[in-house]
């Protein structure tokens, strides 16, 4: 079975796995519209890669890591897009949660995701239950506090941020997560050591999300654009010029595919990952 | 220690870890506000009682299982007090977390609470790591889909809710969570028996908080009263009247303390039980 296959197998046990009789049927079908259809699922992809390179002899671990981390990227963006926060209309150009459910359900939806990753990481650790703790502690490194997901999209309630923690741990911290808990699923002893590769993954895609923001239209990314400069948020566009946050792409690129650890599959994961920085340039840009 | 310092310690180690430099500072004190200072803390003493009746020869899971269940139920209610459900200003006398910090804020410490419980757990099950998952999937049933906590929040959802799934999940199942966590904890093969002493336990507390909705004052209980019979909430008071609800409290406390398995410290756990349940009557029909 190959990487996007096996995940969404595991994302549609996770999401099934909600839909049994005695559930609220307006929760599981809130669940299902925030997993399905796929997005990208680039960051359960880097963490099937870095456990395949790692040898993957616990595929079925490997497999939930990777559900769980998108299950929590998919919560992250039901409980971003909420009004009190982005107030998103769209997302994956489809209503996002609060519109098709409500706020309620979003919430609740957001909630039950997050429960629902580690629910499937640990449902997973039986055949190699020594790795469970160092799995989950990634994955909980990715998303909580002090530097997860959570603590970045906190910033935006500070009166002052700290710029830089606020775009690594906003979307590097997942990354990050994301890499090192497929090392240690894959039974790696210094999972840390992946760490790098993922902060630097993340830190490309940001810039891609931020030229993305930039130069495309709604309809091809499925959410609205223009959407930093209206709000004032950070942007690398803004910051670098759209020249600048090119180069920038590219070096971050380089620099994440030269900071694979010695593995037994690094050869094959530094051709993989070219492909996949490749694919980060907006095509008007890239076609230009 | 006596269980209340191991639960106040574990809890205070938690909250701790997201108190680095580096983190948002607001979030950091608005889940220290969620947390601190205690409530009863009435379901990690059930964690850490069902441990000590079991052997308790992991201390440290134990602990962290106790403070992950207590987490993840003031999770809950920062949650459960937005605006978009109770829309409750004040919470165990002091100002809701939403009221004190903001709407984002409240959203994002509860999803933080959520994840700090499951890296509570993490970070303390190297001295047995086969009773992790084990522990998880316990506390994970308890508070996610398709019956936990979460679960039971969402039937206030939907345009016909099952009254009886809605009561046992919302407030019942993180007591089955608590029990059962709690035999896992202490390495109990059979941690499902002690779902029934949870689940009873969870439907005595769900009378006896009716019984307080009904008959205190908002100054002795720190929340508004009567809220019940203005939102037009299931309420055992409501549906068997006060004596009815004061008689089912007295069988439902009774059922409780019967259906504990047989374990090391049966006896002492009977002992604990019955006098935790007989506190579970609100004051002023008790010396009524």
């Amino acid at each position: 079975m190959d990487a996007l296959a096996r995940i969404e197998s595991s994302l549609a046990d996770a999401v099934l796995s909600a839909e049994t009789s005695g559930t609220p049927p307006r929760l599981a079908a809130a669940l299902r519209h925030a997993v399905f259809p796929k997005g990208a699922r680039i960051r359960p992809r880097l963490t099937l890669a870095v456990a395949a390179a790692c040898g993957d002899n616990q595929p079925r671990l490997a497999s939930a890591a990777a559900a769980a981390i998108e299950l929590l990227h998919c919560a992250s963006l039901v409980h971003d897009d909420l009004p009190c926060f982005d107030d998103a209309d769209m997302r994956r150009g489809r209503p996002s949660v609060h519109r098709a459910f409500g706020e309620p359900l979003a919430v609740l939806a957001g909630d039950a995701l997050i429960v629902l990753a580690f629910q499937t990481v640990a449902r997973a650790g039986c055949g190699a239950p020594e790795r469970l703790g160092p799995v989950i502690n990634a994955i909980g490194d990715g998303v909580g506090v002090p530097f997860g997901i959570v603590a970045g999209q906190a910033w935006e309630c500070e009166p002052r941020a700290d710029l830089s923690e606020y775009q690594r741990q906003k979307t590097g911290a997942l990354f990050a997560a994301a890499s090192v808990a497929g090392a240690a699923a894959a039974g790696v002893a210094d999972a840390e050591a992946w760490r790098l590769l993922g902060d630097r993954l993340g830190e490309a895609f940001q810039v891609a999300d931020d030229l993305r923001d930039a130069v495309e239209d709604e309809a091809s990314i499925g959410k609205p654009v223009g959407r930093d400069k209206a709000l004032g948020r950070p942007s690398a566009v803004l910051q670098l010029g759209l020249d600048g946050a090119v180069a920038r792409l590219k070096t971050l690129a380089n620099a994440a595919v030269e900071s694979i650890p010695d593995c037994p599959g690094r050869t094959l994961l530094r051709a993989a990952m070219l492909e996949e920085v490749g694919r980060l340039l907006p095509r008007k840009l890239a076609a230009a």
